[in-house]
């Protein structure tokens, strides 16, 4: 039998390692007292989740059962926005939900962030815990305290910071994961390794991410990294910018996406992002064409390129002026060095258009 | 010439006590700066506040005239709600608002609470600074990070916590305040001075509001008890529950008069409710029936009486039960005690029956 590796960072992050599920039994005594003092429980989902997910947790964690109230949605990056959110709140409000009920989110990325904005303006913030499905949301999105829905076709715009009660993390939900979203979620393990450091990355890059059968390790590596840079900058001042390392480029590749109707996962984009980052940190000198290019081979193997048109290259642009992390309105990113991350880098527009133009080359290369 | 009375509360609160218009100067200063760093300046107001109170304050802060826009909603509760939120969101979109714009709400208790929500919701909060119009949005809603809309005819149903950059308060605007919206606020400064305690509420009722030429060292008094109780509990876990004084009762007759849309200022309100919760004090023997009195007469003889039928004691004992001050299911108020402001105390429905109905004979007394 494999050795149990319950793993507790922070107090409330419980990650649940064998089969043994230790994370759900903690939440379902949890859930129990709660439940006894009258505090009402909510459950979101979507209808995979409900499908793929539900049993295996109502089996686990039988309290949640008693949740007064189940709500599903469609699933899809197309329903995260203020109109699911409204009939949420109209939801809660019918039920009449306090601040002291707890909003439970089962689900991947989408459901984590928009659950979580629900929860955190509802009263001014109910009590809510996540349980992330999908890769991504486990070594990322449910991790961190950042809450979201898009607006206007553009992503994330309107959000909170709001911690979660209890992250609950099960690998279990990875072995019915459609390829792609894993391959999304593996996206923001390779950035937290660039994050962590080379040592780190050199590690991960001796396997793709076909070969990893235990996800475990590389979700710790992320969520502890993560959380070590959160507790320091919850509303992101300062350090926790490093965590935006490929997020400049990437939420231009994935609002240009979202606009065509073009398939491209929070990851894929994430991925290209990381190779015009990477870019830009050979160009500045920061680090060698060498260690750009292990980056850059390394995510270009795995991830398909994602191909642009030089009006795209505009589009773009425009995108990022338009990003929530830019001062007044010169374009931020962050630049990947030897030691650290640099975040808040200024990049005038002429290296942003010569950075998309040296990313629309690698088409024919 | 009157004596300066300048005063800083934290680095944040500037009250301007004199015409010498120090605070404003002070923002001029701050803008000037900010507007050179490239910062863009937003400005939310009502069409009263844009008629009253912005020609003096472009006078004051000439740098105001170089905002990059200004957003005019209708005066009154019933636009502080999603829709209007929705407008500032995509206006804010339009003009590349970034985390680093500055959001500036001039108004009273409903341009302050909607705005400071817009703006903490913006890409998950821009900076805001409040400039509180009325008598209540200066001794209360500006100080202390509440942001709020109404939501289904629910009072702050929908909010979060985000502490603004700066409160301007500036006692010129007292001048053209209408006569009910300045005893409005006048509520809130008896609910501080009975949360100080005996002292302080014995020094206030030598004088009715009429009475009072020199209002700033009563905001004063109340802004600096509720800043010393935010600061120490700033997401309303414990002791900032005291603050919620007369607010039970007082948000159900609020929420009564605005589903019958009979008119009832939010200080009247909460003035009825401190008449409520001086009456349990009683009843629950944590003050005598001559101090209770005080109160009560006190308040009677400067607010309206609301009057209201055996049928709407079941309504208002309904809006309590949603209210967001409660766990579970149970009705939770608060209680004045010769110490202190008792906070969470449980009232079985019996109780709150029994008070409405002290509070309806009120009427023929």
């Amino acid at each position: 039998m494999k050795k149990t590796r319950l793993v507790l960072y922070m107090k409330n992050i419980l990650i649940n390692g064998d089969m043994s599920a230790k994370a759900f039994h903690n939440l379902d005594v949890f859930l129990k007292k709660e439940i006894e003092n009258g505090v009402k429980i909510f459950v979101l989902m979507d209808k995979n989740t409900r499908q793929h997910c539900l049993p295996y947790v109502l089996k686990q964690c039988p309290e949640l059962k008693k949740a007064t109230d189940y709500f599903i949605t469609a699933p899809g990056e197309a329903y995260k926005n203020l109109e699911t959110v409204v009939s949420i709140w109209n939801a809660l409000s019918a039920e009449n939900a306090t601040r002291n009920s707890i909003f439970i989110n089962l689900g991947g990325g989408v459901i984590c962030d928009m659950g979580a904005f629900a929860a955190s303006t509802f009263k001014r913030g109910m009590r809510f815990i996540q349980i992330p499905t999908t890769l991504l949301a486990m070594a990322d999105a449910a991790i961190g305290g950042k809450t979201a829905i898009d607006f206007n076709n553009l992503k994330n715009q309107i959000g909170t910071f709001a911690e979660a009660e209890k992250v609950i993390i099960d690998e279990h939900f990875l072995q019915t994961l459609p390829e792609n979203e894993l391959r999304s979620g593996f996206a923001e393990i390779i950035k937290m390794a660039i994050v962590k450091g080379p040592k780190e990355f050199d590690l991960l890059r001796n396997q793709t991410y076909k070969e990893i059968s235990d996800w475990q390790p590389w979700i710790e590596m992320a969520v502890s990294e993560k959380e070590k840079i959160v507790q320091k900058d919850l509303t992101e001042k300062n350090i926790r910018k490093r965590l935006n390392l490929g997020h400049t480029f990437g939420h231009a590749f994935e609002s240009l996406a979202l606009e065509r109707e073009l398939p491209l996962t929070h990851g894929e984009a994430v991925a290209m992002g990381l190779v015009c980052d990477a870019y830009l940190s050979v160009k500045y000198e920061h680090i060698t064409s060498r260690r750009q290019k292990r980056i850059e081979d390394y995510i270009l193997q795995q991830f398909p390129y994602f191909k642009i048109s030089a009006a795209d290259t505009m589009t773009m642009l425009f995108r990022m002026r338009q990003d929530k992390k830019n001062k007044a309105d010169a374009v931020r990113s962050t630049l990947i060095t030897p030691k650290e991350i640099l975040f808040d880098v200024e990049i005038p527009d002429t290296d942003i258009v010569d950075t998309l133009a040296y990313y629309r080359a690698l088409a024919v290369s």
